[in-house]
């Protein structure tokens, strides 16, 4: 039996490509106009990039990484989410010494989960993404809110749901933690193992937990939106007002926690409300980090950014029925007949190629007829046509699939002619 | 001290993703004008793939491979050439059922390749690249390398050179084996250990070998060329004749033997000439590998590509000083002054991008004249200023940055107006 791809990853094949380039322009279109720029960081990191930058207490690192050795013997790790790694590259390329602060960033990259693979859950999965470093102004959260609604909307996606909720500052995180410790001990026993030791190191995610969601202390949890003081709650403040200032609708989710540690202040997370979209609504999610770029060894840098998974995104399109305006049309098709016309259309191509004209051939010895089917199936507009006749004529067919016109054009004036005729121009002259 | 990339990979920054974004474009627009579309395959493949793919006795699969095994216990490897994984994909989703043949597809892919890190060679590295599956068609094979001359000459690039050979059929191949064992065996203690082991399993390989290349027997060693039979020798001047018909010039090299196993008929190499590019000189490299498909479980399918290294052709265009035309200027900057005016920027901001228009602010509370500043080092084209006074005038000042003309403009037209101001109109209507 053929060997497969590896278990929860797939090929991108033709077809389906198109729409990855088409998605993917789209998302590039909206990063110039917000003033955005792209970093490409490597595939893999050393570990500790994601033992620090994500957190050692968190699903992700303690279960799903892909972590081997070189053959130097350094422990790597495919890269699991997008932050640690452009922090981390942040960092050592100085970028928080660029005048231009804050530096604004975006990125297309794989991620790699050692999950249990399902529909829109895959082990290799694309993500866009954006990290702001350098600016803790509110207006930042609500300028990166806006540029992943856009995204969205760019695209024609209608059925979104927006949910923020803020994690407020370092005092206002420890005064609710207190108050969750506080909480869950007396029910300590009755929570899964993974919560009794989430008590201790980082209580907060407890309420994340998939096994516990349904124990009665779940719903009277003491909510961080009580425990905010004055400048977490200001700040909070501001990010909604800006975002009502924007149009921009949203829910507030005191229990929306994001699944990483580090965030504070500005939490969010876009959900499809398509129907039929499946189980796992959530398209993006991101917050603020103020203390990420410090735990990496840099400056105190604040930062916010969010993570949007395309293969999701692609799966949003579909359920809300959006076509994309992708061309499946050939320009023009050759049919040659002879070997002479073969040689002759080898070079023909080779011109009309290099003069901007897509054109393609039969490389499959097929007969005349069998060459017009291969330009039908192709979608071909033109179908040029060379045989002996129009090899010593110095001439060949040019016929329009769309309205049958044809006429014969010297080959010496080929490349101009179709250039014309591509644009729109009549066929005879 | 701060964590750094694992050695022999590098970070792409804002500055020069845009140049990378700019050689992939145009070559996208090669591939369309070509007919060839994209595949994506996953990062990393079981090992079996390379190992069958590649070839047991190649130093990639020897020597350079990253591979681990995943939590599930599965021996995986970091992708370290792009043919392998291809035709893996084809044979699995059974492209060579497509009525359309051959499947013309290319690639833009991260490769990883454990050696030395030196200048143009990178333990993580970026390949595009062609494959052509389902046509022995020796127009084919002139297309492929067609393919690849534009790409570079649409960059730009002048100093390359094109070096071909063949490696022939089957039987030319057992022939040309017999020779060199013949010839090699009276030398084999003078050998390296690895050649001592190619001249059993592989004797092909050891006229790739670095060490022993100065030995005598070497340059003596039997050609290829000589034990072409009838079919490759006739194969081979049909490609030839291709060439030489498109106006490609070529040399052949009768010691042009690639890496990998598998390849027969046609192999060439693209070098760059320019002066001072450094001692790796090769760009690209190819050729046909008609036993591949069905070497990793593929009904019987001819193939062909090559591989084209992105780093390398970056320094090839810095070698020959070719500035690629990357506009780095921004379309708008706006400039806020007062708290009311900081929220009525990020309601303006929202509208005009979404309405197709760049811009950007300051988010670092700069003075008015820092704010200035920064518009400058952005190289806006228009500064828009929104104080106190215009706030209440329900006006915004538009100023051009290259003309020094500027204008009032309502608020309530703002974006009507800048559209077409953007799109060279005057400012004062």
């Amino acid at each position: 039996m053929a060997i497969k791809a590896p278990r929860g990853t797939v090929d991108i094949l033709p077809g389906d490509a198109e729409k990855w380039q088409f998605v993917e322009s789209k998302i590039k279109e909206v990063c110039d106009r917000y003033h955005f720029n792209e970093i490409r960081t490597p595939l893999f990191e050393h570990t500790e990039v994601f033992q620090r930058g994500v957190g050692d207490t968190t699903d992700i690192v303690q279960k799903e990484m892909y972590t081997f050795e070189d053959r130097g013997g350094r422990s790597l790790t495919l890269r699991p989410e997008g932050t640690a790694s452009v922090v981390r590259a942040f960092v050592q390329n100085k970028l928080f010494g660029n005048p231009n602060q804050p530096v604004k960033l975006y990125y297309f990259a794989q991620m790699f989960r050692y999950e249990r693979p399902q529909k829109g859950r895959m082990r290799q999965l694309n993500q866009f993404g954006v990290e702001v470093l350098g600016s803790d102004d509110p207006a930042v959260d609500a300028e990166v809110i806006d540029l992943a609604m856009s995204c969205y909307q760019s695209l024609g996606l209608k059925s979104l749901k927006l949910v923020i909720n803020s994690l407020g500052d370092k005092e206002s995180r420890e005064n609710h933690r207190r108050a969750l410790v506080e909480h869950f001990t007396p029910h300590k026993e009755e929570l899964c193992g993974d919560c009794q030791s989430r008590l201790e190191k980082n209580p907060l995610r407890v309420l994340d937990c998939k096994k516990d969601r349904d124990h009665p202390a779940m719903a009277t949890a003491p909510s961080i939106l009580d425990y905010l003081n004055r400048e977490s709650e200001d700040y909070f403040n501001q990010v909604k007002s800006y975002l009502t200032a924007m149009g921009i609708e949203y829910e507030v989710d005191k229990n929306l926690v994001r699944g990483l540690d580090y965030y504070n202040h500005t939490a969010f997370e876009i959900m499809s409300e398509a129907e039929g979209f499946g189980a796992i609504t959530t398209l993006a999610g991101g917050g603020r980090y103020n203390g990420l770029v410090e735990e990496l060894d840099g400056p105190s840098t604040p930062g916010i950014g969010f993570g949007m998974g395309l293969e999701r995104l692609l799966m949003a399109l579909e359920a809300e029925n959006i076509e994309m305006p992708i061309d499946h049309q050939l320009d023009c098709f050759l049919v040659a007949v002879g070997a002479e016309a073969e040689k002759e259309s080898v070079r023909i191509l080779h011109e009309l190629r290099n003069s901007g004209i897509q054109i393609d051939k039969d490389y499959q010895k097929r007969k005349m007829k069998a060459q017009f089917k291969a330009a039908d199936r192709n979608a071909a507009k033109f179908v040029l046509v060379l045989g002996e006749d129009e090899l010593q004529k110095g001439v060949i067919n040019v016929k329009s699939m769309e309205t049958g016109e044809q006429a014969e054009l010297p080959l010496t004036e080929l490349t101009g002619r179709l250039q014309k005729i591509l644009k729109g121009g009549n066929i005879s002259e």
